[in-house]
């Protein structure tokens, strides 16, 4: 059986790479004919989406899925409109695929410059979560990509019959089916052939819980473009105006909870506690926020915070809960960043330009922030237009990846007989 | 034994860790002064470097190294020179760290765009070349990275020497010493620690042969930028003009045989036998290279030719021997390159304006060339100044890697208290 499924991802895995080479030379309106296409094809399959969507909330149900996996799962009349304006606004998205830069002549008389390619084959490991299929397809083909994609096995119905659409889409435009392909089966060892055969697939992006990301990271052959997880901070500085501070720090918290933007940890300076935190924690309380706080906190907020443990520091609630930290300097903030954050997005709240300045250079974090709320990292918000993931890592692509963190650079070289002396 | 390797390498990580953190912020001039006070340093050492060096010669010679890895071991006046220059040459280069690109306003109001940062901590391994700790530290300092070198076990007196000039001039500069880590044991168990740390290493550089490099890649749990082989091709189109091609594909194959820019394998379009393929056959057995063609090529020159195997397709030689195949269209160029070549650096010779936009689309190597000779493809050539290696991943770094490879970006966002609606 196995050994089935091992033939079968290899097979994929080839098609695949196939396709990566019609693609890569496809054009833009090819491209954007087939996202408008499968567009169409959504449009015009939503009964059978909505019946195959059914079958797999069934058997969630019957397999006990909790409510938020099987919201997560559903396919509503709404989420397939998403879907299709998905797909017509990555056609309307700019091409990155060609783009020759910075062409100059060296002293050697030969002109060179750097042509953006797409990746190759990406594979894209993701949850129950249906729209997912769509949003990494689309982003794929856009930059020239195929995708094999391997969607938590209760989506299994949905994926194909969207997965069809993808396929008529992509046929209607001319380009080759496997372009985009659905794994079509649930067997787990799925997963372990594709994260291993760097002969067909050239990165993967899982996305998915932190369990998920760090298994596949650690079993990988291929490279791994992975967001682990956002443990985000706003430091509030000596120097930083109140109203800011409550207004962003009540922003990056509550504006919603679960993102992986969303603040976790406040820092506070000492000279900010009445001007800032007693404010603060006022606004938080009324919103339902459970405040965790340091030992100064819990002397100044006796009834209002429970104590922080040492783990909180390190915690990602996703959740209305929020661990606080006052400090005396923004030496101490940018030490407790570095030690306890994930490297995802911290913002400071501060008027002082040479601290700005120190924050920025010194915090190691995909995104870094002035006087503005965490809540800003994401690919739409940063103008990429679509995003495929937010990455921790520092190689490749930092912070939201949209279209370029799906392609590479290779160097053009123009002669006229140019030999090396 | 091996335990204690383990912790000795987590106390090197640790500190590396430490010390890139004052790198990553550390203004230009000090660390320029680094470079030059370390080239300095190596000036007035000259004579216990080769002192230390005859020890590593006189064990390298009793352990009966070849003739080839004895000279990429032996330190003379003249490479003691180069290393000099090569630090002083470093201090000139442009530092790409604190370099704030694109910034502009997105429709929310925050004000974005990207500032380039260190990687952090990059470990490198290579064979014993000592001046290599020289090339590597410098570019691994100058664009604000600590480093942990691992350099092979024969050279151990040269490298422990090397790292007590640099030692001085970090310490002159007001640098910490662990900036820069030379490993000072020979375990074989050190290069195992240091490629499974990502807690204090954030990539891997392997310089060496192909086995070495495999084997890093295969066990590494930190990223590893990577120079497999380069399996460098010239095709002569059918509308090749026949000087140039006879000068590149000279040039590319017998400027030097050793580098991994040197052709291995010669395309030919069968209109190109008698203008090109007859005199280039001539020039090339003149200066002793030995031809290996396929069957079309041994009926035509059948004397000057023994048969290349399937194999010799996929060689990359490194020596006076060329393949040579002669073949009926840029489509099956193109197809032969993508399938045997190393996405190393590939030419096409044509004045076709058409047939060159292809090549270069469809041809997916780290660098394409029209009308060029292979050989450019360095970091030297392309005007970065110098380089750490080239690279042939597409993730992250491709082709001649120079500082920015040793870099990445993060995303910094300005805002006046914005908060996301």
């Amino acid at each position: 059986m196995t050994d089935d499924v091992l033939a079968y991802m290899q097979r994929l895995g080839q098609a695949a790479r196939e396709a990566s080479r019609v693609l890569a030379s496809a054009p833009t309106a090819q491209k954007n004919r087939a996202l408008l296409a499968a567009a169409d094809e959504l449009d015009a399959a939503r009964a059978s989406l909505l019946e195959a969507n059914g079958k797999d909330m069934d058997a969630g149900r019957a397999n006990g899925l909790d409510d938020a996996m099987l919201d997560r799962l559903e396919l509503t009349p709404a989420r397939i409109d998403e879907m299709i304006e998905g797909l017509r606004q990555v056609a309307t998205l700019p091409d990155p695929i060609g783009e020759i830069q910075d062409m100059r002549y060296v002293p050697s008389g030969i002109q060179l410059g750097k042509m953006r390619v797409p990746l190759g084959v990406i594979g894209i490991i993701y949850e129950s979560r249906p729209n997912v299929t769509i949003e990494a397809a689309s982003l794929c083909l856009k930059s020239g990509n195929a995708t094999i994609l391997r969607g938590g096995s209760e989506a299994i119905h949905s994926n194909r019959a969207i997965a069809e659409c993808l396929d008529r889409g992509l046929e209607t435009a001319g380009l080759p089916a496997s372009a985009v392909q659905v794994v079509e089966t649930t067997d787990r060892a799925a997963v372990g052939a594709l994260i291993t055969m760097p002969e067909y697939v050239d990165v993967i992006v899982p996305r998915g819980g932190k369990g998920l990301i760090e298994r596949i990271s650690r079993e990988a052959k291929v490279p791994v473009i992975k967001h682990l997880d956002g443990v985000c901070h706003v430091y509030v500085d000596v120097d930083a105006d109140a109203e800011k501070a409550i207004r962003v720090a009540d922003n990056a918290k509550t504006q919603r909870y679960a993102p992986c933007n969303a603040m976790e940890t406040l820092l506070v300076h000492n000279s900010q506690v009445e001007s800032v935190l007693r404010p603060l924690v006022k606004v938080l309380q009324d919103k339902g926020v459970e405040l965790r706080g340091c030992p100064r906190c819990l002397e100044l907020f006796a009834g209002d915070m429970v104590a922080a443990t040492e783990q909180d520091w390190d915690e990602e609630y996703n959740a209305p809960v929020l661990a606080i930290r006052i400090l005396d300097s923004v030496d101490e903030a940018i030490a407790h960043i570095n030690r306890h954050g994930s490297q995802h997005t911290d913002s400071i709240i501060t008027e002082n330009f040479t601290t700005a300045r120190r924050f920025l250079t010194e915090v190691d974090s995909s995104s870094v922030m002035v006087n503005a709320s965490t809540r800003f990292a994401d690919g739409f918000e940063y103008g990429l237009g679509a995003e495929i993931g937010i990455s921790t890592d520092k190689l490749h692509a930092r912070g939201p990846v949209g279209l370029l963190g799906l392609t590479s650079e290779k160097y053009v070289v123009f002669g006229d007989g140019h030999i090396r002396g």
